[in-house]
């Protein structure tokens, strides 16, 4: 059933896959939409596999940052030249794949090229900027970043300082950073790779000011690549993860471009200065939900690696011996391990599901809008915005658990551990800081509770709940006969309570102070509604997903899965669910034994869950997490790739230690 | 009253040092335990900071691993040279400071020397042994680690697989590693640094095997630093942070030492082979609460320093304009950056005052022991590998909650945090895995359980609580009226409720199933049951120690911030306050209310409580967290030391992403 098996593997790790109730070649074609798409898989894995260029030289943990710079540069450019090999319109499936596999858990000089700078070109581009742009950059002839986060300024995009002054004069833009704060500061590739950049700048013109609008600007020579005159820029410096990308930082003293660089598809300036206002409102939202389900899918794989790392190498670890003289228990036996590890692999596959149906609800927007149906574009904001906080927290949070359930080993690089997290935990910041995110959620939740309350709401599916009144308790008794329309039912009434005590103290605070000052007092209390909504949202994307399956021998790991999850959430919000008597002590008892009760059940499925991931050993990148189970010996073989481990003694010894000694020596 | 503030510091975090009400340095005072103290934190700073021994050639952020292992050895050299400056008696005050100031957030070559092999020698060795290696220690001739945990093996000690055989023939022990699990793994400085170690191995002798017993091994020639024959050793490879420190693999093939290298004192190995027993146990007990005591401590100025960096950047950083031409606001004016960082400075306060209070009853322990009384031994035990576990995991959890409110600076190694974070996490690991500690602490107080329902308890200070019955009420209403000894009560009335449902399970469980399997069963409500007891502690201590003060500018905030640690508790374990009705939903609400009520109140003394640390820019290294508010112009001067900045245009541009564009170019 488990076609990972191979002779000579790690007899426990051969006979925990033996365990498994079901064929992981089935359950993995489930998770990734079918078996052409895990034939496809398999197709780019062996491709890259046999391409010498992809190769690295050492593992990327044991090159200093220049080097991982420098190998990334390499990888990126081979990778391009090589992207035949992958459907490129299919970023969601192949081409995060392709590039996960060959750059690991890092990004490159090019990224934000491929992410951002195409993307806003075909978009903000008038038809003649098109023409001159789109060859240079589909050729390489340039490579491009996207400017816009300031040292001084993120989430607040209005009050970005680098400014575009127009000069009728000359016909040209007087790009300029004012002061240090306006520093531009992270772009991916902006500190040593990029040609060019996509300024975002408040553009004054005729001595008024119109906001932000992005430019079209060299940065470098072409020839020497060295910084146009008034353009100083450079690497931001180390950070926690991600470090084969040069970050950087960008300032302007009175740089001129030509006006055609400022985007001219919505926004003009004409000539003589005239601003003309775009007719039409920019229409980038699609292309948000898209980067979120994209998002949502790198996060959930992360999760999905740190699980399989964590449950393979608790198969192959053997550690303390209950009973004196049986010998020492596989660490997946110990409850508390289970509890610490399950629950990660039951996020994953709810992320998972999750990225998908985001994706989905992405090309229904898409389509709606192109007949002019914006119907869809409310549930959508506030879903994809709380699912990138939620998904990215619990993501950050559950490798941290997978990496201390490895004990000692999951704190060396060894593990793949630490990249996992440092890579993975930046989500929580990019692309939205994750609060700011649960409050944008919260504003619109505290509209539908507004509409709700006035009795003229017009739900949509993702919010129908709240117009709706369940029970006022709960039936719940216990899991073994619990089905999903009960615990969703359960969960909606506490997302429901949640959402309406935040909106009632909202209410009552406006009554004393500023709309302002109200909203903040109860922002606590607002986010936490925000991140039920969403919970619950995972929740019935989780079950939803389970009925498309026939097969039972699917079904019925992926239900107890689903029920954990479900268990899990419950739980974590049991007071909410004591509240006013909706469930009693011995119903929140059950939830806690139903949790026990399905980590027994899942236990010998535990591999055979995580190994559907189908994450070949090139993609965990783990000592500790290697489909054959042979950790130890591969220590120590990683190990002597360190870089102190190139020379018997160190010259650093030989300059400091041993001169101590040896005056010690003679003095003794 | 803040004698922080001087001319030119960033006007925002004058004005929000001149909002404190009272006095830091008096409230410095009081948590380092005296003015002294104080003074001597001063002039311990004051020369470190005036020898150049001391100075990193670049923050050590910006270096490879092996300058960061050089750089390190030459301080080490230079701390142990200069030594003197402290009072080496006092290591859990000076001792720390003094190594943190020089070293940062790493360790070194000699780490495990001091803190390991140097008071192994002294407790485990015979008269003759320590004439023989005393001085060697003392005067640096060799450089030791402390051998002990393998690649397979950490918890389980009873395990290790390494060898000491006796050759009575020879007189020599046989030291060998019999399989690769048995490679030792993880000894600081063991890999490139140290010349000797302590090797915990099998001892066998006459055929029989005696467990594990330490010996004295050199493990390299003191001429050539070459391993010696039969020795085979390196570094284990990066790690998620300190990196400085070469922690080390040893591999035995067959290597004698003499007889007299096995320690003495206890246990005793005769020429002709014969095993003598230790006659005393190894009261090695009180040691191991010292070095706990120290590494609270140690957490809880990470969690300090991380917490003093994100509240000074939230005083500087403004983001979002609520009120439209207002101007932006401080994020630490947002009720959510409040709630993310302010129970991070109160669980700062609570772990330092349990660090201190750790220490007393270490003394107070060695006291006793002297007189042969043994009473405080078992809740000593109980509590201080509770405190490592739960003190250890939430200072990592803070450190993180503090990085992502500083938004995406967070990330970068500018800000300090990601260091921090990588070096106080690994105390969730090393010296007792917490949730094996969790579970030791649950043993421990299961047999108090066990001993209350037999009505034969006799109960020592800290579990006292256990044998009482309290109110099955709770009399809260709010925190206005709320007093110590009423949330106390109350928190001891849950810890206790489920340590008995803890229990009561247990026994349920061990009808049916074997002892082992129901304490498994059991053990996520059994740590569970252990955290809760530690928390209580934790809170108490808080409280105890504001009694202490006279000083109502000092206690008044302070009890502010332990009503705040106190509520945030009693909201985490909210679930189980409403069990059989112990408190009302009204009740429980109160306490979220309190919680924002007491955010506001503590709102203007944010920053002078965690000025109160008295934590220099040396200590906290963190750009975002300079004492004078400067950050933007700083970190643009931090990030010039990027190694990738050193020059303009890099070989690897040069060599890879030219070419593809000049090719480009060419065919366009």
């Amino acid at each position: 059933m488990n076609t990972l098996i191979q002779p000579g593997d790690n007899p426990d790790i051969t006979a925990e896959r033996k365990k498994g109730t079901f064929d992981v070649r089935k359950m993995a074609a489930f998770i990734y939409g079918g078996t052409e798409n895990l034939q496809r898989r398999k197709e780019i894995l062996d491709f890259v596999e046999s391409r010498e260029e992809f190769r690295d030289p050492i593992p990327p943990e044991f090159l200093t940052r220049e080097d991982r710079v420098s190998n990334n540069a390499r990888k990126a450019v081979a990778m391009t030249d090589l992207a035949e090999a992958i459907d490129g319109s299919d970023f969601f499936g192949e081409g995060i794949y392709y590039q996960n596999l060959i750059m690991g858990r890092d990004l490159h000089g090019m990224s934000l090229h491929y992410a951002m700078f195409f993307p806003t070109i075909q978009n903000q581009s008038d038809d003649e900027q098109l023409d001159e742009w789109l060859p240079l950059v589909v050729s390489r002839a340039i490579i491009g970043t996207y400017a816009q986060t300031e040292l001084g300024h993120g989430t607040n995009l209005q009050k970005l300082e680098t400014t575009a002054t127009y000069d009728a004069a000359t016909k040209e833009f007087v790009l300029n950073s004012p002061k240090i704060t306006a520093a531009k500061w992270w772009p991916g590739g902006l500190g040593k790779t990029a040609s060019h950049a996509i300024v975002m700048a408040q553009l004054y013109t005729q001595g008024k000011c119109h906001g932000p609008h992005p430019f079209f600007v060299q940065l470098r020579d072409l020839n020497t690549h060295m910084p146009m005159k008034g353009v100083r820029l450079g690497d931001i410096g180390p950070k926690l993860g991600i470090n084969g990308s040069d970050n950087g930082f960008l300032l302007f003293d009175q740089y001129r471009i030509p006006r055609k660089n400022m985007f001219m598809r919505f926004s003009k300036v004409l000539e003589d200065g005239t601003y003309v206002a775009p007719k039409h409102s920019k229409l980038g939202f699609g292309a948000m939900v898209f980067v979120r389900s994209i998002m949502i899918k790198d996060q959930s794989m992360q999760l999905a690696a740190a699980a399989t790392i964590a449950v393979r190498y608790s198969s192959v670890r053997r550690q303390g011996e209950p009973v004196p003289g049986k010998g020492e228990v596989q660490i997946l036996d110990y409850q508390t391990q289970q509890y610490r590890l399950m629950p990660q692999v039951a996020r994953a596959y709810a992320f998972m599901f999750a990225a998908y149906q985001t994706r989905d609800l992405y090309l229904k927007l898409t389509e709606n809008l192109s007949t002019g149906n914006t119907e869809l574009l409310p549930e959508i904001h506030i879903i994809s915005s709380g699912l990138k906080s939620l998904v990215s927290w619990e993501t950050a949070q559950g490798i941290e658990q997978c990496r201390l359930g490895c004990g000692g080993h999951g704190y060396s690089h060894a593990s793949g551990l630490p990249e996992i997290y440092a890579y993975a935990v930046g989500g929580c910041t990019y692309e939205g800081e994750n609060l700011v995110m649960l409050l944008q959620v919260a504003r619109a939740l505290v509209k539908v509770a507004e509409a709700v309350k006035q009795g003229n709401a017009k739900l949509a599916a993702l919010t129908e709940y709240l117009g709706r009144r369940g029970n006022v308790k709960s039936s719940f008794s216990n899991i073994n006969n619990a089905v999903p329309r009960e615990l969703i039912h359960d969960f909606e009434h506490v997302a429901r309570e949640q959402l309406f005590k935040a909106y009632h103290q909202l209410k009552k605070h406006q009554q004393s102070m500023s709309a302002e000052d109200a909203w903040n007092r109860c922002s606590v209390e607002l986010a936490k509604a925000s991140r039920l909504h969403v919970k619950l949202y995972l929740m019935k994307v989780f079950f939803q997903k389970i009925e498309e399956i026939s097969d039972s021998t699917l079904s019925e790991p992926l239900n107890q899965l689903a029920q954990l999850y479900a268990l899990d959430l419950i739980s974590a919000a049991g007071h909410e669910f004591l509240r006013n008597g909706f469930y009693t002590d011995v119903q929140l008892d059950a939830v806690r034994d139903g949790i026990y009760v399905l980590l027994e059940k899942l236990r010998p499925n535990a591999l055979a869950l995580v190994d559907s991931f189908d994450l070949s050993d090139r993609e965990l990148h783990s000592v500790l997490g290697r489909r054959d189970g042979h950790v130890y010996e591969n220590m120590i073989k990683w190990a002597q790739q360190s870089q102190l481990n190139q020379q018997e003694v160190l010259p650093t010894f030989e300059k400091y230690f041993k001169p101590m000694m040896l005056n010690a020596r003679a003095h003794i």
